[in-house]
Parts: C-alpha cells; structure tokens; sequence
C-alpha cells in the first residue's frame, strides 16, 4: 500500500512512528513542511523536516520531541558569548551538523530534495521524505507588539519560539508559497498513493503551508483516493502546541469540526476526532466528511499505532462507500 | 614603546604572552599569518589568529595549544556519521563559533581585519591583531605521495595536519600572495613601530608568507628601528613543529644560523639563538646580524616572558649601535 503523509514537525513525526508500526509493508512518503525553515548563523534550518528525520531515525530527544539526543550546546554557548544572536532558537552541537552539511549542499548548488534525500541516507527513517518545494517558502506573522503597539510582520519561528504565540497573530501569510514548486515526486507520490492522510500536525502553519504550494492541494483533491485527516483540537483545545493561535487568524475556532469543515469536504474524505467530541460528529458529517470518533491521545507509540490504523480503517471505509 | 610582532600560531601565541609579561606596558600589534586558512564545511578557519587570539584571550587549550579549553567535538563526530569530512581536522564544539560568527561577517561583506577585530572585541588579548592581508593567501605544498608516486599540490593543512609532514615538501607556495595587499594598519603599525620582532614560528611558512605580501618586507626593511628575530631551531631541530620539512623546501638547512642568513641582514638586525647554539653566534655576525646565545626553550610563560626580555634588549643592542 503506498500511503503518502502531509507532515509537520512534532506531531507529525510522532504519527509516522505509529504508522510504520501500524503498516510495516507500506511504501510511505512523507512531503515536509518547510514554511517553518529558517536561516540562522548562515545555515540553512529545516526544522519539520528535522524533527521527521530524527524521529523516524532514532536521533531525536523524546521528551522534548525536536532536536537530538545526548545533546550539548556549547556552539550557541559560544555565539551568546561573542553577542552573535539569536539566543531564543535551540540548536544543539549535534544538530548544528546536520544544518553545516545541509548547507554545503545547497552552497553547491543541490536542491533541498536531494539535500534532503543525502541526509536520510544516514538517518534511513523508512519513509521517503520529501520537502513540499525546492523553493524557498518561509511563514510570516503580523502581530501587534504588546509594549510598544508596533505593527510588525516576524519569522513564524520568532513568534512560536521567541514570543511563545502570547500575542495574537493578525494574519499568517507564507511568504514565497505563490512562486513554489511541488519539489520533484511530491506530485508523483500524490497521484500514485493509495491514502492520503493529514497527521494531527498545525492545520496552518503546518499542513495549510503545504496546501498553499500551488498544484499539491489540486493533487490532492484530484488523486481519488481516500484523503484521511486526524484533528490536532481536542475538547477545544490543541493537542500539543498553539494552533489555537494561528487558527483565529485564519478565522477558524479552535474545535475538531471547524478545522475539518477549513480542510472541507472537496479535500479531505475522512476526519477522526477525538472521543471527547463524539458529539461533532454528526456536524463534520453534514459538511460532507465521514467522521469518527476514537482516541486522539498520543501518549505513547501504541497509541500512535491504534491512531493509524484508525486512519486507515475509515480511509477503507471511503473507499468501500 | 611600540612593538610589532609577525606571528604565526603556537610558538607565536607562547612568545607573544611572555613578551605582555615582560613589556607591560608596550603597544603591541600583531601582523598574523593567514596563510593557514582553510574553507572547511563551508566555513573560514584562520588557525593562526585563532591561536593568538585563544591563547592571549584565556580560551586556549594550553596543553594541546591550539583550539579551545573545556572543548567537546560532538559536531563533528556528526559529520563523520554524515560521511562527510575531512576528519583530520580538530574542530571542536565551542571553536566551530569562531568560524561561524567569521563566516557570517565576511559573506556580509566585513573584510578579514574587521571580523578579527571584532572577534577580538570579546577575547581582549590585549594587543593589536591583524591579519597580515585580507586577501586570500592559501599556502600550497607540492608532495609526492609514497603509494601511488604521484607528484600533488595540497593545502598546508592537509600536509601538516593530515600527513604530519610525512613526505618531504618539495615546494611551499603561498598562492595568492602576489596579488595580496597588506591589510589596512599593517605598513601605518610598521611605521609607526619601535622594535619589531620575529617570534621563533615557522621561517617559510609563518613568518615567510607574512612577508611574501607585498610590501611587508620592504616596510620593515625601511622602517628603520631594530628588527630582531628568535631562533625556531635549536641544536639543528624545530623546538617544535616540523619547521625542518618546510626549511628543505625553500634550501635552508636547519640550523638557527641558516634561518637568520635566510631572513638577511637586508631585513634583519638582531638574532638569539638557543646557548647550545652559541658556537654559531660568530657566523651570524659575519652575516651582519647582530647576535646572542640565550635560553630559547618556551617551557613556561616565565621562560616565555625571559625571551621577549632578551629580544628587546637586543633591540637596544642595536639602536645604540
């Protein structure tokens, strides 16, 4: 079964593990998020595509879910020392290697995919990943600065890092998305799949990011093939993470239903939401979507694993219907 | 009293911090060889100023003498895992900062001499450090390699580094030296100086290549006041380094008299030379340099400092001459 997977950072690595133990023969691919990059200290940063990479490759720090295990920091040590910033961004000793390399490969002139592909060689996470686009794309956020009542436009990862999401987002545009390109294969991968899933990944920043790269959402929607969500809101709240924030500024409410209702029904087929809101079902499946509700908690690996197979049992159920 | 210093890394770094404790009170700029750079992972590496600035700054690691106490080399054990190399060169965690911070201020334009400076800014080493040009001057040996036969120029790096000087050097070419200019201070410091003096680093490839700029040499020459050098060989062997592989190369014998005729009466004025070289003093005299058999083993900064005191005092030597 060949099942491709839209994928963030945290959340979505997480339900790729549970997947791959879910479906050991599935030939899966991923296509990453990259609306969350960053250029810091000269170096490329690719976090979502990181974070799947070390995840699926047995590199990343499981309680804190990014980064690398039997980390040190003395580098950014370092760079505080010279007043070389900025300081609010993690990155590790061993984390810094993977952005040098990936960036000596772009330098020479590689696309991120195949930098991307180079990088996996190593990490053998057992999925193909794919960046969304070789192009550069990178998530901006008005917001209104607290202290000073300055209007500002910042990096997504100087609002979710630095300031937290404490204030709200006026608006999220992911800058450069227009001009993108599907990277090589994520169309191909699209139209090949048998499922298609959205992990509980940030329906915004995340997958929203994905979908905004011009001809992945009309691939999508065009593959017939069972496309099967899995609500990152639970009892109105996230899960893990903000989305709450960036939700409102697409004015979208934070519940199950309503970012199954923003996906909508000429996308997405299928939408698992939690058991604590068995009661929307009935409404997700007004608008169209045939909806369940199991539970949503990632708590573990094997709750991961119950969450897939979820997936793909009501991903059967579209196809038989 | 103002004093200018051509220094190379190590034994350069060493001398330098006994000549602070001996002349507490004197304005001492630094030219540095920049003939060591290397481009590695895509950053610039400057081992030379690295080791003045470490080794005057108090982040030196004094056993080894280059690099950075209480270092790890975690980055680079993920590069090797990544395959990618060359594993041969010791960078360590808190030192990759270094060539970070350099690296991000020279693609934003800053020249070499302002990113020293500014790197100087948090070490505080206590003198004037420039690097001898801010062009880029890349010191090449033409080897033989003894498996395949094969004739090859490779980087000073690499053969000191990664062969150790194994081979002989049949050639040392400082490649870009020709169309280099001195950076901006270096003629006006030399001017301007007092005493200038030659630590005991590499003749050829250290203190040679700083006066393969053009314009160094003949500004020392012309200067006017006392030039005064320190043997690197004592009792016909490098007291440390390979400094024997590279004298070959260029002709020179190894002996504290041939590098003193190698440098010139032209350029020089003062030569020490270890005690158990005393029985040369007589034939560097001949030469016209005038010349003293001291201790010249750097054991201790004491030792160090006892050197630097020896060295200005023959300055004085010759000034009353």
């Amino acid at each position: 079964m060949r099942i491709v997977v839209l994928a963030g950072g945290i959340g979505g690595a997480r339900f790729l593990r549970g997947l791959q133990q879910a479906s050991r023969d599935a030939d899966i691919t991923v296509i990453g998020n990259t609306g969350d990059d960053i250029h810091l200290f000269g170096l490329k940063v690719c976090p979502d595509l990181d974070t799947v990479m070390y995840t699926l490759g047995g590199g990343i720090n499981e309680e804190q879910g990014w980064g690398r295990t039997d980390e040190t920091f003395h580098l950014k040590e370092e760079l505080a020392a010279y007043g070389v910033g900025p300081e609010w961004f993690g990155l590790g000793d061993r984390d810094f290697a993977t952005h040098i390399v990936r960036t000596q490969m772009l330098s020479a002139g590689f696309p991120l995919s195949a930098v991307t592909e180079a990088l996996c060689d190593r990490w053998k996470p057992g999925v193909r990943l794919i960046p969304m686009s070789d192009d550069r794309v990178e998530t901006h956020v008005a917001v209104t600065l607290p202290d000073s009542g300055e209007r500002k436009v910042i990096h997504f990862q100087e609002y979710w890092v630095r300031l937290r999401a404490s204030v709200p987002a006026e608006a999220v545009v992911p800058v450069g998305a227009e001009q993108s390109k599907p990277a090589p294969g994520v169309l191909e991968a699209i139209a090949e799949a048998d499922v298609i899933l959205f992990p509980p990944s940030n329906p915004v920043v995340s997958i929203g990011t994905i979908l905004a790269v011009p001809g992945i959402r009309e691939a999508i929607a065009d593959a017939g093939v069972p496309v099967v969500g899995l609500s990152p809101i639970v009892g109105d709240a996230p899960v893990r993470g903000m989305a709450d924030k960036v939700l409102a500024a697409v004015g979208v409410e934070s519940t199950a239903a309503a970012v199954a209702e923003h996906y909508g029904s000429g996308l997405l087929d299928g939408w698992l939401v939690d058991t604590v809101d068995a009661s929307t079902v009935e409404r997700v499946e007004a608008a169209g979507i045939r909806c369940r509700a199991v539970p949503l908690m990632m708590s573990d690996l094997d709750a991961a694993a119950r969450m897939a197979r979820e997936a793909l049992t009501l991903a059967e159920e579209v196809r038989g219907a």
